[in-house]
């Protein structure tokens, strides 16, 4: 990919979805909003402006070159099997955290390890599963700022997983490479975590910083 | 507990536990190095100076009213079994990160969930464990610093997570209430990823903090 890739966000009119839709729009890449319903994500998209298109989630998933999964847990493996097909050969980010109504705030991971590990399994080994943006509060996305946090990035393919960084880089303060897609366990309790965090100390959108780093990637 | 209160360190002569251990003699707090080996632990309590004693495991469980658990995963259970009996009715503070080498930079969380969760379960319902310290560097300790990270804390009871926030805040920039003792896996995980992160990124110690609290809590 020479140019900037295409990125469809499956959930694209959600919360997350549509936060990462205009700081990926305000950095130059072209988005396809995916959803249920098409004439929603028209609609939305016209909304949005610049290069924004709308679709159904697989026909927003087929026009892009990279695919981002930002819908609720509930709805993940069907959305999974809903764009199997056309996503081979491509980049999935999954964004989907295991999150067990009605107690969002405690750590409940699946049999499997991670909502990441369910996605590749699924998806098959064409596809190069990537998973980000658990730990990323929506509100400063929507207020047209970066959010004030690093985004772990996983994934069993290192290059895909740079790919990856470097969008991270357009939403938070930095992404950050957390290595082997198992990984992705972290930060998708780490979600749980934040949400308690959010509701003990009264703040809207507690993220995490990894410290230490060169001043470069910080 | 009016005055402060006496901890044991059961693995208090390794990298992390002597660590911990200076930083709480530095704050004043008495410290009683655990140890298979009763000699060495009163001999490297010698070296340590100051309010430091040294005992065997049980020994030093018993003398202290909060224990902390800076053990090797597996010497876990086997040291959870060894002071059971004594730390009946006390804080356990269980620092245990569930590595499987040769692969401790892939997330392997046991079974059970968490380390931390085990922990409960073998020493009964009469223990109040609390789990931390799992993400802190002993480089900064050993140099006579507090490490520049924050400490999640997670525990079933809030009074015993407040008291090992206290105990986090002398040896970290802050400690952070985590929630239930479920959530332990959030941090047990991101060891691992802190561990590939300090290889890929060629640093001493990467940490976490979490961002977005007032400034007080940072």
């Amino acid at each position: 990919m020479n140019a900037k890739p295409t990125i469809a966000i499956l959930g694209g009119t959600g919360d997350l979805g549509s936060g990462l839709a205009k700081c990926w729009l305000a950095a130059g890449y072209k988005v396809v909003i995916g959803s249920r319903s098409a004439d929603k994500a028209k609609s939305f998209a016209k909304e949005l402006g610049g290069e924004a298109s709308g679709d159904d989630n697989a026909g927003a998933a087929k026009a892009a070159d990279i695919v981002v999964l930002a819908v609720p847990f509930a709805n993940h493996e069907a959305s999974l099997r809903e764009v199997r097909d056309v996503v081979q050969g491509k980049i999935v980010v999954d964004a989907a955290v295991p999150l067990v109504p009605p107690k969002v705030s405690v750590v409940q991971l699946p049999p499997e390890g991670s909502a990441a590990q369910i996605a590749q399994r699924l998806l098959g080994e064409g596809v190069r599963v990537v998973s980000a943006f658990h730990n990323v509060g929506a509100t400063k996305l929507h207020q047209g700022g970066r959010a004030d946090c690093d985004v772990l990035v996983f994934g069993d393919d290192k290059a895909s997983r740079d790919i990856v960084i470097e969008l991270a880089s357009k939403v938070a303060s930095a992404g950050i490479d957390g290595g082997v897609l198992a990984n992705s366990a972290a930060a998708e309790a780490l979600t749980s975590v934040l949400i308690g965090i959010n509701r003990r100390y009264k703040v809207p959108g507690a993220g995490i910083r990894i410290t230490g780093l060169p001043a470069a990637g910080q």
